[in-house]
């Protein structure tokens, strides 16, 4: 990886800055061994953690409760080849306290999905990670 | 997954032709035992291979070369909730091949970020997945 004056590492504020401004992500995990990712709406919580809202009985949940996870967001703009990405890595797990599952259902994003027996899955943001590409020139 | 009125299985037709709209996606696969993503911008091959061009040196070729990962792309607009998403699964691997490594520097993919030593990487269109939402209502 090359940095320079078309590539920069965002730091953690602002990639959190940025992460607020999106509505969706993509969820990256493992299943049965194999690289899986879900994109899904979600929202950011008080402490930064990701949040976002399924179907209790969903693959997404038996694949990501307990593990640790990545969440990606992004936004490019084709016709100038600029734009940033932020990567938050860590431990998803479905919330299981029931007043924690009230409040987040207050105020807590709601799948654009239809979801049944919906649960919240929180991803912590033990690391946030995050880059912006500002206008390369093609390079080989 | 619940699939209704707002939500559709695309066909891997409509998922290469959602594909082929759009330039950047994100390459899904496991680092040091870790999910792992990086949204890079890309073409598809005549044979729906998706291409990626990226420095030989880099983190990303070490960890996808001969791996099986995926490769999502998207589109949604928040104002809706809708939009669509495919998920190409398959193999990866550097092209070593002289006569293909010249045919991809005239056709292929260029790299948004700055590379160093350019490789292409090919990720084989071995399963294609897509789905699109069509603006469900909010759901819990």
């Amino acid at each position: 990886m090359l940095e320079n004056d078309v590539f920069r590492i965002l730091d953690r504020q602002e990639c959190l800055r940025l992460l607020a401004k999106v509505q969706v992500g993509r969820v990256v995990y493992t299943q049965q061994a194999l690289p899986a990712v879900l994109p899904v709406n979600f929202s950011l919580d008080e402490d930064a953690s990701v949040l976002l809202c399924t179907s209790a009985g969903s693959d997404l949940v038996r694949a990501v409760d307990g593990a640790v996870v990545a969440f990606e967001a992004d936004e490019f703009t084709a016709a100038t080849r600029s734009g940033w990405s932020v990567i938050v890595t860590g431990r998803a797990s479905v919330v299981t306290d029931a007043a924690e599952h009230e409040r987040l259902s207050r105020t807590g994003p709601h799948s654009w999905m239809p979801v049944r027996d919906g649960v919240f899955v929180r991803i912590e943001a033990e690391l946030v990670t995050g880059r912006e590409i500002t206008g390369a020139r093609t390079t080989r």
